[in-house]
């Protein structure tokens, strides 16, 4: 007999059905006449109240192994509820139990678990009701994106994950390396380790963005978008880092820098609608358990135009709003944290997109302006969330771009293939990248970005 | 001026529109009183044929800049197309151009180029039509994968990509350190290599598989799915092996081998059936350009009901088929790829799949049938194609996992947090992998893997 999903019986059974369902024990509450069970199989946030009576075969042996986690499979009819929190319930005639959990040693009781611990038991977190949540937003949300440009006809492409481009990042960069490390073979002349005997024949790493292969893609496709794993191998042991975490790179063909913002807004509003749409429920178990202002910040986002403003402009605002910043305001210095939500919460007070960086604060790769001090980047800054996006029209024009490289300290040589873009056919072009882990945070208020995805990497934590 | 797609235009639009379209020429032929332009913006195999007129401005210089590979922007009215070839086409009354490409410098003239000359122009090759229309069916074949999952209520879950886990695939991982190869640091009292000073404190790897990690995501969502890149340090130069490619690996808590065989069917008709629907065009060119096969052999896919065969049945009709293979058969040995091709090609004639095979020759993870002799492992084959899916469903139960991962020498509690899920709630369960390459090969025709990946990584090659 097939199974009904439990979300499907919340939102859509009615009360007579015949359904089986098959999940794990939340709670058992062992009352005289009949025992209640709360049962979850990962659909939904709420689980099923189920109704044991002792007419059930082998009532008596079974309670006692139904304990937290336990496993089971339960058949019977669908009745109104009586009690307060749920519309039905189950009324169990069948219930077969697949596997106990004994209490003792399953370190999931019903009790609260701080996320610092849940940490520490990543293979079995994800049942508890918040990280369950968290992870279905996740997926509505990386469903969302996926939605988002396949709709609007751009190409997904799968940029390489190992790379031997060292251009960007370097110093952030992991090492692949297929050789023992025992045993490094080395150059006979120079003693110096020889990469042309490794898997690569050269010096490989883990990518930190999938943008300029992206740029390849876009020169042939016009409209693509990377949506994949990216790496930092930086020892920040902050809430707010990862060495492994997925990025949505999308890039575009005769695009200039409106069009990029126009796309990046029109994105965000698109995934915070839809994940609420999809994902109600969770999402007012995070504001009422986790931060009360994610509701009101995604409304923001969804039901405000973002406001645009150039860099330039920022820093006057800045410079003559009265408040007094940790880390002082000219023109010239990048923007931090504290900047960046004054403008969004409290002069904005809604997401707005700050332009036209100066150029010594931004990569080689952006566009240089006709006032050749600032370049055609856009930042993307919400309320209670700061940076969110982070793009840039591209440099298209070959003589600046080889001038822009060297300028800081790069050989055009190394990136022969990405200067070909701008020898053969080049256009305007644009793109922007968005921390897929971090839009999870921002959405479900949950302040450790190592709880939002199923197994963070971390310094010195490479678990499960 | 809002720029229409080229795969628009030759779809839907009529004759008297007004359209701006922007591209790469492909090819232009300079008549006495007027020139053809063929643009392509990669939205679709077919190019837009461009009528170019003297009375355009700048005509005369025009056409002389405008070689194979120049990028523009063209508006002007539609016509209908008096030549054959198109139903079409654009009467220029503005030309935009954006960069020119060098006839003598430029790689991708008008003529046949093989495809391994196309791998080293790997950054170019995405506008030829072959890559061209590989890349879209790659897109809508990875578009149809989500959807046939999001549909169907599974989370896509993000498996670990680094990982300490070396239970599987030893001897085929990369490292990834942030270890100074020059100066690896050293315990003092063996002088073996101190991984508790790498980055992650222990010595990490790339991933195989999420299959472990899906199997802890099944347990708290039911039914979830992997979608990302996998690693094999595996120095085959072969036209079927690729160091990083991406899987899909379904896996469903309370589902036995059945659920297992009947998910994998009705994936691969799907995504088959996606593909012909979304790129008819591309696939048709593939049919006849590369593999005058690959549209039967898709709506052999589609349309007949899979056959399903245990191994031993398998190995008694390769026995009795009277045929001599290289490999010869009994029972214990696996399957080589000529005794699938029979089965599927000769005998079936259709999609089969095979179950339940000698425990010896499969994986620890696989439940051990009441024989004690098999396991219920399966292994889609496909005419053409030979195995395209490979799964289990696993094994549930602790004490027979823990006596199997000890039979293949290696440590159960390498993989303690795998067996709690066995100790706490387990389940029956089961899913499958995909090697996702393979199915784009299979689906274009293409001789090689290294040509239905953007950048493909082999060993001495991780170009772009």
């Amino acid at each position: 007999m097939t199974a009904t999903r439990i979300i499907e019986i919340l939102r859509n059974s009615q009360p007579d059905e015949t359904v089986t369902i098959q999940g794990w024990v939340r709670t058992t509450r062992e009352l005289k006449e009949f025992t209640f069970m709360e049962v979850n199989d990962g659909s939904s946030l709420a689980s099923l109240q189920v109704i044991l009576e002792p007419s059930i075969p082998n009532y008596g042996t079974l309670v006692k192994q139904l304990g937290t986690g336990a496993s089971v499979q339960v058949s019977g009819v669908l009745v109104s509820s009586v009690g307060k929190g749920q519309r039905i319930e189950l009324k169990a005639s069948n219930v077969t139990l697949y596997g106990e959990a004994d209490a003792q040693t399953y370190p999931l009781q019903k009790k609260r678990h701080s996320f610092e611990f849940l940490r520490n038991i990543g293979h079995l977190r994800c049942r508890t009701n918040t990280l369950g949540a968290v992870m279905r937003v996740r997926n509505a949300c990386a469903a969302a994106i996926h939605q988002f440009y396949q709709e609007r006809g751009f190409i997904w492409v799968h940029t390489p994950i190992i790379t031997a481009n060292d251009c960007e990042g370097a110093g952030e960069l992991f090492t692949v390396t297929n050789f023992n490390l025992n045993n490094i073979p080395r150059k006979k002349e120079d003693q110096t380790i020889d990469y042309s005997q490794d898997f690569f024949a050269k010096h490989a790493y883990l990518t930190v963005s999938g943008q300029l292969e992206a740029e390849v893609m876009a020169m042939a496709f016009q409209n693509v978008y990377t949506f994949g794993p990216t790496f930092r191998a930086e020892n920040s042991n902050t809430s707010r880092h990862l060495a492994e975490f997925w990025m949505v790179e999308p890039e575009m063909a005769f695009c200039d820098l409106e069009g990029d913002q126009n796309l990046a807004e029109a994105f965000l509003k698109h995934i915070f609608k839809t994940v609420l749409e999809k994902c109600p429920e969770d999402m007012e178990f995070f504001n009422d358990r986790i931060d009360n202002t994610v509701l009101a910040t995604a409304e923001n986002i969804i039901n405000n135009e973002f406001g645009r403003i150039t860099y330039t402009e920022a820093i006057a605002l800045l410079e003559k709003c009265g408040k007094t910043f940790e880390y002082p305001v000219e023109w010239g210095v990048d923007l931090q944290s504290e900047h960046e939500r004054y403008l969004a919460e409290e002069h904005f007070k809604k997401p707005l997109i700050v332009t036209n960086y100066p150029k010594t604060i931004k990569a080689f790769y952006m566009r240089l302006n006709d006032d050749d001090k600032t370049v055609a980047a856009m930042d993307v800054l919400a309320p209670k969330i700061g940076e969110i996006i982070g793009g840039s029209q591209r440099e298209e024009r070959l003589e600046v771009l080889e001038r822009r490289i060297i300028e800081q300290g790069m050989i055009p040589d190394d990136l022969w293939w990405y200067l070909d873009l701008r020898r053969f056919g080049t256009v305007p072009h644009a793109g922007f990248g968005l921390g897929f882990e971090r839009v999870v945070q921002f959405m479900t208020g949950m302040g450790n970005i190592r709880d939002v995805i199923p197994f963070p990497r971390t310094p010195q934590s490479a678990e499960f």
